[in-house]
């Protein structure tokens, strides 16, 4: 069995300097779940143990759908600093909730989820290159592993996701971010901390500004509004003899 | 790292007959994910990024959670033809239906998807039994790599699931495929693609039959009205004791 | 390829002592699926094949989704007998529902989801220390393994999910009895069959008391009503501006 947090083999400083980075990743992100769910438009009369819960989908879902979907035991579940660290999360959210109200939230939080969400993403890109998928399905996997938490989260809240609506760029900064890590380091070669560090400031710095300058992913025409929904209950037949006519 | 699709490797001659019917089924059901994104019972201000990812579940959701199940990385990801032909189905999808309406899809289309239906209930099927399922645990599979895609798109765009309503032999369609093809191949020894051509003409006419005809799956009687909902403020205890004395 | 259920590898008794009681608990939870989705808060004019499937989400949803974070095959695919039970108790339900209206539900029934469920969690919190995960992660795979169905069924409902609002402490129970069976077995080092026995007498007791005495996990204060929804159309500088103004 492998022991509690208090033994020394899992000692915080043995996660080294990425091990701390992902782990202040999962954490904001577990923040920012349980914020999430004390909002207006998210809010369904949660009780902690469920804020307590979206947060760990915040915080260690990506995470967790990426290993899956690698065909690996989960990262976040082989560590149990990430479990302390979602729960933590989750309090402190509720506490800074309590004593500020949501006011807090718009403004400097949104520097540390900008900051999380390319690091999700080279991260899930690399992991999908080390068990050797290619460009196409890595920047799949980082897109998945970047916003995949909240989609559940949204979806938990009964909200349409994040992802499939406007929401400054939220998905197209991981698909950039994944793609100019995996073209840096493996099309042109440059060394891995150099690729990380210019793709995480370039998805950074893409994020903010969206933010800022209200980009958006283009949202299409309305859709004609004139035929019914699913089931025409007329058949088939009718529809291809209507097709035929024309 | 797996190169790109412009190498030899990933030539789309190399994927044999077999591979190009599978990637035309996920084309098909990435087209159809698209078109489905802007019908107006799913349709919820979906960005062009929304529609991809829509797209790209309804084209390899099923055949990843399939893997996913079966514990192996999932092939849709071990190809990049697969994520390219899901982008190149959700674009079409927004030409045509930016240049022809909605009317478009009723008719010819249904034939496609009536056809990608079986095909990936068979190989759903045979994919479970290489991984030495039973014929049950197959058949299930089966209706998973079929209709799972399916159900997340519905329940991402707000709407129940076409699994549990009525839906013209949806699920039942991939359920009578697969059995049929496990008994043909399994019990009684017939070759492979002879077994592959029954279950496929066998699924193909009888979901074009249900949907030419309106068969549907049986829908119960309404349940009794009267009783509330989840949680009766009144505790457990008030009710075994009425139980009781009746 | 695996034969069927008739095969005398399958013979019911091969099971043994644990593989009943799993198979007991995986059809009490299908029984409770079905007669979840008649229920008028869930009920969406599901189809009978509809009712079939959130049975198998019920029965076997949350040990698949353990055995899939746990990255081995899922164990209720492996053994036919899952796959017939679940079928067996969602045709049970439908012809007691028939026959009895759902008065039947809330009495004698809740005996038999209060014993179910602590003994997913210790299935579930065993099987992930076979896997090598530590305490933290096998709580959190027991309550996944406990509940996790449930919530696949109320958000194919279209309802937030029992987990994250109040249920009669539901996941405090699964994580309190996962606890308690690790810290006996593998801190103190109790009996595998005393520790189960022990966390199992507790888990149900705890559950029936919720229920009896309407113990509720803490619901938080409300969330301040002003702020808006999710995409301000201000932009983030105006949110930073006014924030340092402060």
């Amino acid at each position: 069995m492998t022991p509690l947090i208090f033994s020394p083999q899992f000692a915080l400083w043995s996660l080294g300097t990425l091990g701390i980075l992902d782990l202040i990743a999962a954490s904001t992100n577990a923040f920012n779940g349980a914020l999430l769910a004390r909002r207006p438009d998210h809010y369904k009369h949660f009780t902690v143990m469920g804020i307590v819960l979206l947060a760990f989908v915040g915080g260690i879902g990506g995470g967790i759908l990426r290993d899956v979907l690698l065909d690996t035991v989960p990262k976040p579940l082989l560590n149990p600093w990430y479990i302390v660290a979602c729960f933590g999360a989750a309090g402190l959210a509720l506490t800074i909730e309590y004593y500020s109200g949501q006011r807090f939230r718009s403004g400097l939080f949104a520097f540390m989820t900008a900051f999380s969400l390319p690091w999700y993403a080279i991260v899930g890109a690399q992991t999908a290159v080390d068990r050797h998928l290619g460009y196409f399905a890595a920047t799949l996997i980082a897109v998945i592993a970047t916003t995949g938490g909240r989609s559940i989260i949204d979806i938990a809240c009964g909200v349409i996701p994040k992802q499939l609506v406007r929401g400054e760029n939220f998905v197209l900064t991981a698909v950039l971010t994944a793609a100019l890590y995996l073209v840096l380091r493996y099309t042109f070669g440059v060394d891995v901390v150099v690729s990380t560090a210019i793709a995480a400031v370039f998805g950074f710095g893409f994020r903010l500004l969206s933010q800022f300058l209200g980009w958006e992913e283009f949202e299409p025409w309305e859709p004609p509004p004139s035929e019914a929904g699913e089931k025409p209950r007329h058949g088939l037949g009718d529809d291809l003899l209507a097709e035929f006519k024309r």
